[in-house]
């Protein structure tokens, strides 16, 4: 009897690993109605990766459901509220990945301003030899960085920056206790303070369009905008307007509205620096997570407290 | 009467600037025998900004010659024994380029273990929306890292990769008091000790080939090698031989042998990372550079001494 369905694209080692525990694998979240109403009827736990909406509907389906543990630290797509209301645990995988969003997000602000696309391009080309150097790019060291959302990726994100001898600045629902480190109340007054800006907010509708076109103008004409969060965060076509414009500088986005279709007014702009959401997209980090999620399905199917839970059932 | 040449291309700013020193500009170095001789002997300083080799022969063209002042902290392409010899001051531009150069390290180790370039691509192309995710890149936050030469630019090299929980090894002439940072006095020891390495000596005869095959092979399979320092330290043609063979997983280089033409066979390697020696190429770095080479020329005719001397006259 299947106790654990497994939704999405897993890895060789975590497709295993799930195997082992008896789980089902099913490539969608689309596929689950179609499956036969006494196999839905055992299953217990469900491992969960994916961007699709997740909601109460679906939960209805699997009426003995105990776990949602979701591969991955947001889990904006799974329809909380839905799932505590139906006792169903919800679990994420936090912490394990903060260094790799960390890591991309300073990697993305070094790159964009110094504009290593085009200087990579240029080498790959001949360009470069067939026609000089490229126009001067900026400087990354000392650059006044808001970072938007200081929970544990903002700060880890903010702790890279202190030996580059930026200024930091913050935005989060309440100051931290960060000696050095300038709280701002709004983001708009974030955005003026500060040369460029990193999104780390969670997603989901709490935050949705907070960098708003007024956040964008306050950046201003020398910003970057850098977001390793969620697409929901930023008004993507107040972006597009201010980036074609030239009334920012430039962006680097690992997440985009409706990703992996990427509006294509932003995948030809220049001044975008692009990646296809791999903010927790290593090796060592993806098995990390898969662990941490089983580790999850395991307490909650054992009658244990879960490791991560995200709701109180 | 030109007391002044300005060799080489400068940004219009430095060129104003220099033309208001009543520097006469030349465009490279071999125009210099074509200047007729009355000029040439009253010229006084030398404002030097390329890699062409300047010898002994062409400091004899101008015999009145003080001063060669370099826009650059690598004076490698200038005689110092020979201009000393002649009683000819040499000045660099140490020291106000090591932020710009440290962040380009630190962005092309983030850029490489990371996977930027075929991820931008992806999302360039609609690939990522076509054909689905990228292979799992590598995490770069605790990686042990080696920094080659822990002068300057080393050291502002490390302190930037401790908040990445990076562990610090170094090579250098002798130890440095940098406690927590491991010393090695040898270069294959040093590689053996770590997973990636990052070259940042001097450049000339000293450090010619010294990332040679034996190196290269101690940093491995799972090794990155980054170089911001100059072509001549990396035995170029074991390195491409290597990273056409997986012996080592992968360089990100800023600086080539014969740059700006790049050997062919590592333009198209896919897990090189090539930027065309922008390690300084910022606004903000390139004018304080110029400002300081005015500064080591206005110093050295007004009698003074200079500012940042290479040799003792």
């Amino acid at each position: 009897m299947t106790r654990i369905l497994a939704i999405g694209s897993y890895t060789d080692t975590d497709s295993a690993a799930l195997a082992g525990m008896g789980a089902q694998a099913l490539p969608s979240l689309d596929a689950l109605a179609s499956l036969p109403q006494d196999l839905r009827s055992g299953v217990e736990g469900l491992a969960y990766k994916g961007h699709a909406a997740l909601g109460g509907d679906s939960m209805d389906l699997l009426p003995g459901l105990r776990v949602i543990a979701n591969f991955g630290v947001g889990y904006d797509a799974i329809d909380v509220e839905a799932a505590t209301a139906r006792g169903i645990v919800v679990t994420n995988t936090p912490d394990v990945l903060n260094d790799d969003v960390a890591d991309l997000a300073v990697g993305m602000l070094i790159a964009q301003n110094r504009g290593f696309e085009p200087a990579m391009a240029a080498v790959r080309s001949g360009d470069w030899s067939a026609k000089g150097d490229l126009p001067l790019a900026r400087k990354m060291s000392g650059r006044r960085v808001g970072v938007l959302g200081l929970g544990r990726i903002g700060q880890e994100i903010a702790a890279r920056l202190v030996p580059f001898k930026c200024e930091i600045h913050y935005w989060s629902r309440s100051p931290k206790s960060t000696p050095g480190w300038t709280f701002h109340d709004d983001p708009v007054a974030l955005a003026r303070a500060v040369d460029d800006m990193i999104v780390a907010v969670v997603g989901g509708p709490e935050t949705e369009g907070l960098v708003s076109a007024q956040v964008i103008e306050a950046l201003g004409t020398d910003g970057v905008l850098v977001n390793i969060a969620r697409g929901s965060v930023i008004d993507e076509a107040a972006l597009i307007e201010a980036l074609e414009q030239g009334r920012i500088r430039g962006a680097a986005l690992d997440v985009f509205r409706g990703e992996p279709h990427v509006d294509p007014r932003l995948a030809r702009l220049p001044n975008l620096l692009p990646l296809p959401h791999i903010g927790s997209a290593t090796v060592e980090t993806r098995a990390a997570m898969g662990a941490l999620q089983r580790r999850n399905l395991q307490a909650v199917l054992a009658g244990d407290a879960a490791v991560t839970p995200v709701n109180a059932v």
